[in-house]
């Protein structure tokens, strides 16, 4: 049995190892899930969720890490939650990387946990809502969640924090991948890293144009501002700090945060309904109904759609 | 009012415009949906879905295209499905390419239909199969069904079809790209183009080296080949149908086909019953449940999971 009361309070107290476990069982929807999120909600609001986002390759590691070090300098507890198979966090990235990182590992008020990418569609997307509470829960001031910018799940992960920012790196063709996977359009705050290598005003100047900052906009719109960085060596890495606390006052003044928070559970809520009731499809499924349907389908003795139907009344009544 | 029957006759007789007709409503979510979809189910299971997925770039419309010469020279009447932006058929392409379609717009036994990807998940795997399905009724021999090789739909909808043809080029680093998406264990047949350039030959053995292509498999399973072509010059088409027909053959004569059909049309159904439930989700939103509920989570009132057992009960008991 698993004393979730206690967990809890170890974990409010920054204890690394129930943290972990917190996580574990939310990730692995254990039967304890729901009791470890009843106990959480009354600890949760309180940190401010910033995701990273960007093609492999343009230094979100890197750059997460000279977060963690900048954030850490003002005292605050930081998370970390990357997402990312690439991740060195999860064991697929330089050494560099891995020693950078592990300067933290050593640190009380820094929680890293990485997140395998699941194979079907909304697994992830339904874990790292739940991992992000247990973060919030355990007292993080900050939660920094380091996703590949490929795909549309990881752009709903994205979507899911307080602030984004998409990172870029001169050179590599970022525009046209982002503008094609759509991250471009979910950037609060816009990081070309790697600005000591050539190309890097040409990537910020292609940016400018692709979002259209040189157009003017309402008075108390948010201009994405594009912060320069070389993440290895630090800099700039104060100026993406500053640009999101602007992006967090902005939002907070203009009940933007509420509004994203609001919409953030309601779609976290709307996800969790929707997998519970597919579940009940997948009980269904279990006595051979589904495969029975299909069956008739292929033979043309029925379509996909008045299938469907006998699932959903098979779901909803229970039959 | 839309009159199916007549629709689907016509559509049945080769006439383009009732195939588009269709494939709108389906498209569409049109009242008529249901009565298409009914009046199909009896006409279909004839037509050979091939899929086709690949990066931007590796030609992916060309091989199509000469796909589809290669079968009309055989008699067989084609459907070209092409779920893809950067696709000529959605308008996105070169010139050259463009033209190359064009002499199949006035063959009658060639029907090209392309599909805009949609902005939230599920949404373009819950229109291809319909589309599919009409192609199917109207009396297609072969289907092919294009997409672009990013992302976790793209990957879905191409698992839909009976055999799934992947395509590289040379020096794009795409054996790492298809790692990524997942798209390399979904090939049957794979396809070197532009074979006429430097490093196809290497691009051959990394991707049979990936694939485990040297190491002994039992005997009757299948070894997707690596066919080499030149697709702009029509060089090595032959051999890529002739590939498609071997895995047909091989489908057939192991119960494969009727398998992949099967778990297709389950899959199909289940998408569509949690497209029916998440709509009734919907419904209660807009009576402000959901925002109601979200309010709560945010203020640390509920959890998200005593959220979703509100809102599965609603559906479920009609609530």
């Amino acid at each position: 049995m698993v004393d979730v009361p206690q967990l809890v309070e170890q974990a409010r107290q920054g204890r690394p190892r129930a943290v972990a476990r917190l996580i574990s069982l939310v990730e692995g929807a254990a039967p304890e899930l729901r009791e470890v999120m009843a106990a959480l909600a009354p600890l949760t609001g309180n940190a401010y969720v910033v995701g990273l986002t960007g093609s492999p390759g343009v230094g979100k590691s890197t750059t997460t890490s000279a977060l963690v070090t900048a954030y850490r300098k003002t005292g605050k507890r930081v998370g970390v939650l990357a997402v990312d198979p690439s991740s060195p966090f999860s064991g697929g990235a330089l050494l560099g990387d891995r020693v950078r990182m592990s300067e933290h590992a050593s640190d009380p008020g820094v929680y890293i946990r990485s997140m395998a990418t699941r194979g079907h569609l909304g697994g992830l997307a339904w874990a790292a809502p739940q991992a992000i509470r247990v973060l919030d829960g355990a007292g993080c001031d900050v939660i920094l969640v380091e996703t590949v910018g490929v795909g549309q799940s990881e752009v709903e992960i994205a979507s899911q924090a307080d602030t984004s920012v998409v990172l870029l790196a001169p050179g590599m063709g970022d525009g046209i991948q982002a503008a094609k996977a759509g991250i471009l359009e979910i950037g609060d705050v816009y990081v070309v890293n790697k600005a000591d290598r050539d190309g890097a005003d040409a990537t910020a100047r292609e940016l400018n144009h692709m979002l259209g900052l040189g157009e003017s906009r309402a008075p108390g719109d948010w201009r994405p501002p594009i912060v320069k960085t070389v993440a290895a060596r630090s800099e700039g890495v104060d100026e993406v700090v500053e640009a999101l606390e602007k992006h967090r006052a902005w939002m907070e003044e203009h009940g933007v945060l509420a509004e994203r928070r609001r919409a953030r559970a309601a779609h976290e809520v709307e996800t969790i309904a929707v997998t519970a009731l597919r579940e009940r499809i997948g009980d269904l499924s279990g006595d051979r109904r589904l495969e029975a349907l299909a069956e008739r389908i292929v033979a043309g003795e029925t379509d996909p759609y008045r299938a469907a139907d006998e699932l959903v009344d098979g779901v909803t009544n229970g039959g």
